[in-house]
Parts: C-alpha cells; structure tokens; sequence
C-alpha cells in the first residue's frame, strides 16, 4: 500500500515536471532545470532523481510531444492521389514541428541528430508508408530509396524550424516553402513540376 | 623577447592541439579532451587553458577545416550552364563534408544548428551568389527565396552525413542522391525535372 501510493506520487512529480518542461522550454529554449523544477512545484533533488541530466529531461518531453503528434497525424486523411496526401500530411506535421518549434531547438542543442531522428521513428514511417504507395502509383520518384526520401521531408522541416529561430523566414512563410520543395524534390526525373 | 617566445609556444600548442583534434575526431567522433591532448603532446591542463571546453576545441577545429574546404571550393568552376555549375559545386561540396563527416556527427553533437550553420557562412555565401545567376537565367526557381534554397543544400547534405553514419545510406550513394534532390527541387514550377 505505501508502495503504490509511493509509485503514484512518483507518477504525479513526472508529470508535474514533463508538462513544467515543456511550457518553459516552449517560452525559452534556455529554461534550466531549476526553473523547471519550480515551476512544477517539486525540488530540484526530486527533479534531478527522475531526469539525471537535462538531455535526459528534454528527451523525454519530445518523447510525450511526438505521442501527442500521433493523435493529430493518425487522423489525416492519406487516401486518394498520392501527392493531394502528401500536402495534407505535410500541412499537419508542420503544424505539428512548428508548434513544438522552440522545444524541437532545445532538443537539437543536446541531443544528437541521430536521437532526434529515431524519436521521430512513427511519423518517418508514415511518411514511408504513403511515399511507397505514391511511388508505386507513379506520383513520386523512384529513382532514389525511400528511406532517403523520408530523409529529405525530415531534414527540411527541421531545418525550417531553424530558419524561422535565426528570423530567416516567418513561420507563415515555412508552409508553402516545404510543400513547394518537398513536391519538386519527389517529382520523378523527366515530369513537370507541379505549379 | 621572452613574450614572443611564449606566444610562438602558446602557437605552437594551439596548432598540434588542432591538429591532433582533427586526426582522433575523424577516426571517432567521441574522441575526448584527454585523448587529443595526448595525441597533441601537450598536457590537459595546456589544452583546457586554450580550449576551456570540449565545444570550444570542436568549434576551433570546424573553423579550420572549413578554411581547407574554402581553398578547394575557391576553384571550382562556376561559369556556363548554372545547372552544370551546380552540379561541380555539390560534387565539391559532398568530397568536403564526406571528409570531414566524423567530425560534424562530433561538432553536431557540441554545437548548436544555429552555430553550425554560421561556421558555413563562406560555402553558403558562394552557393547563393551561383543560385541568384541561375536565377536571373530561368534555371533555378524563383518562387522560394533564395537563402531558402541554400538552407535546403545545407540541410540536405548534413543530413546525409547523419545517414551514412546511421548506416542508412553509403559514402558512394550519397554523392548522386544529393545531386538529383536538389536539382529536383530547384527546378522552376511546371518545368521538368532533369533525367
């Protein structure tokens, strides 16, 4: 009994600190885990015994974040031509990158490239998935895997979060800059780009 | 006279400390301080008077090995067709960032997108000025801006530094699978995408 009541506050401090993460980092890419900890109303002890180092703290923030992603990605409607899904896709997930802009900035400063990429695991392979079906239907390239396809979609949002950070372009603006790259980019060799 | 000496010592240092850097964070991008002092011949405590942090070594060692990558980029042939243009430039540009590709997975990990990107001003400035001809000769698209479309050349052959590390794609592969994105994506809306 004291130990599950033990388990239920640990539970409650977790969530106290990834939604105390999250709003900070959201305002402030620099939030330190102090301030995180006082805005969850729990020591900074308590906070460094859950999340030993504050990549460990950031990790697990875009680990709920991405989750919450699924939700609104699992309802875009991927049926019907392939490149009309593509932009539907596209319009959401950038919703969704742009949303979590200033956590996604934070992340990259502590976490490796390759650990961003893997959080990234299901919605990259959504992406694959209506990919390999656009290209079987000859909507998109084949001259090039899949895989690096992903690749690209992934490196161009992210990259235009950064643009957006350092002022280069607006977030409005990003919308229509990925949708119009990422389509001419999959445009199979010797096929019009799409206007 | 003792002053110089001191400050032909201290140069000295800074130079077998860089180059020692350079040589153990091509063969691992987890090489630590300790290691390239040693390699260096120099002590820790002579490496962290000049590099006070891992970060600030990586960042010193990006600087020259992007002044290297300057020389062999100041040659290439930038006249005639912008697309064949282009085309000499990525291949330069992929030699580059495939040789030093141990070290960016390592200064990645250290130093922010944002720092990144600024260590590339030079390569990037000469990219925009051959996009901007290729623009004003109907080459390349003039419906993104143009800093958007050296953000994608940047974002995409970083990101396939990150693949080959991952495993995902091949030193060899990635060469013509950089080429035929960017040309596909630089294209002008309703033309086509060359074969």
């Amino acid at each position: 009994m004291a130990g599950s009541t033990k388990r239920a506050d640990a539970q409650r401090n977790i969530d106290a600190i990834l939604a105390a993460a999250a709003e900070c980092l959201s305002r402030n890419p620099a939030a330190s885990t102090s301030e995180i900890a006082k805005a969850a109303g729990v020591g900074r002890v308590t906070l460094y015994g859950h999340f030993p180092s504050r990549a460990e703290l950031l990790d697990a923030v875009f680990v709920r974040a991405i989750a919450t992603g699924e939700e609104s990605l699992g309802q875009v409607d991927l049926t019907g031509d392939p490149r009309a899904a593509l932009i539907r896709l596209i319009e959401t997930s950038w919703q969704l990158v742009d949303g979590f802009r200033t956590l996604l900035v934070a992340a990259q400063e502590v976490l490796p490239p390759a650990r961003v990429r893997e959080l990234h695991a299901d919605p990259m392979a959504r992406v694959e998935r209506l990919l390999e079906r656009g290209r079987a239907e000859g909507a998109f390239r084949t001259d090039l895997p899949t895989t690096w396809l992903v690749s690209i979609m992934h490196n161009v949002m992210h990259g235009a979060a950064n643009e957006i950070q350092a002022g280069r372009i607006t977030s409005a603006e990003a919308a229509p800059y990925i949708t119009a790259t990422l389509l001419a980019a999959y445009t199979p060799p010797g096929e019009r780009v799409l206007v």
